[in-house]
């Protein structure tokens, strides 16, 4: 995601209501966030949070949470997000990095979406890739029942090294296409990213991981 | 595989020291074919058996088994193989369906290769396509102790399709990649087929799926 800066960010991101900044306690009890037992999908990596806003609008009993790194970012979607008359009451945003989920959510997650995620193509920065070892093992204590983590990706290594880490750590495949805009995958909700990519034919890779309970 | 009949084909099935024809009290017992505990790697579909006798000529310490389903390819592999001064002794071929591997090995294969498989595109056919859970169940039966498939493949459904079938059965991947022709795979031996798809800048899959004992 490219970082282009917003003036006044740091008081979008105090004024706005969609933005979760209080953290303590929070570990364990988001069902109080939104006042319901629905379950919780979450996006790492949510860019301006279009992917997230259309599924928190399409599927309303289901709650999501949209993470983003970078404070720029996070004003922008929330301007985009506030700026509607019908702001989703299924939708919270969290400005942070996933390297501290596991200190954010503990076993009250339902999915994960792994959308475009930054593919760190150095074998030294493998394991900053939100694939690897170091996050599948946070991802583990976050998930509340099975583990679900659906990918979309541009990057041929990032989808190959994913293959592989997912397998090895437990998750087999529901689905995988090499070419999702032309598979038989339904419903699929567009990222930022993937409008562009789509209209320049570049092919979008796809995976639906799963690890059971039982496999644990 | 295209059919092209050859003439005098029983005659040169017949008269071959390479094709294993009497399979009666075989299952079980390769080693005394090969005379040594050697590990035994099979290739099911040898086509004309380029593959094959290349890795039984590079690895001399290993076994190789081409299988193939038609009289005439498998002639075609071995005037091919039995025209050379340089026959291997560490290399044999059958000719049958896969549909039976199971009535003719037990326990004692280490490695299977599938190449360029037929990809039965129609959902109707899938269980015929030779990463089948019905052709992974006959595979079970057949290994030694771990199990190990090595994939290669030029056509992307038949890839997906393998992707989600290995690893539902409790396969992960050892590797993936989704251009075998431009990765960091090492000493890859070509097939027939293969040869052909680099010239024409055809993107090969590749996959070593593996199924630990442990996880049996």
């Amino acid at each position: 995601m490219r970082l282009r800066n917003v003036k006044n960010k740091q008081d979008i991101l105090s004024n706005s209501t969609l933005l979760i900044t209080d953290l303590k306690d929070l570990k364990g009890n988001w069902k109080t966030i939104f006042n319901n037992d629905n379950p919780i999908y979450i996006e790492i990596g949510m860019g301006k949070g279009d992917f997230i806003l259309e599924n928190a609008l399409t599927y309303p009993n289901i709650n999501f949470i949209g993470i983003e790194k970078y404070d720029s970012i996070v004003a922008r979607a929330i301007q985009k997000i506030e700026g509607r008359d019908d702001i989703p009451s299924n939708l919270k945003l969290l400005r942070m990095d996933a390297k501290v989920i596991d200190e954010v959510f503990s076993k009250e997650v339902d999915r994960i979406y792994l959308n475009f995620s930054d593919p760190w193509p150095k074998n030294r920065h493998s394991e900053r890739r939100l694939t690897s070892k170091t996050f599948l093992d946070k991802y583990e204590k976050i998930f509340k029942n099975d583990n679900e983590i659906i990918m979309k990706t541009d990057n041929t290594n990032l989808f190959e090294y994913s293959l592989v880490t997912l397998s090895t750590n437990g998750y087999h495949f529901d689905k995988v296409s090499l070419d999702l805009h032309n598979s038989d995958v339904e419903s699929n909700i567009m990222t930022e990213y993937e409008k562009k990519f789509v209209e320049k034919n570049i092919k979008i890779n796809y995976l639906v991981a799963i690890k059971k309970v039982s496999n644990k």
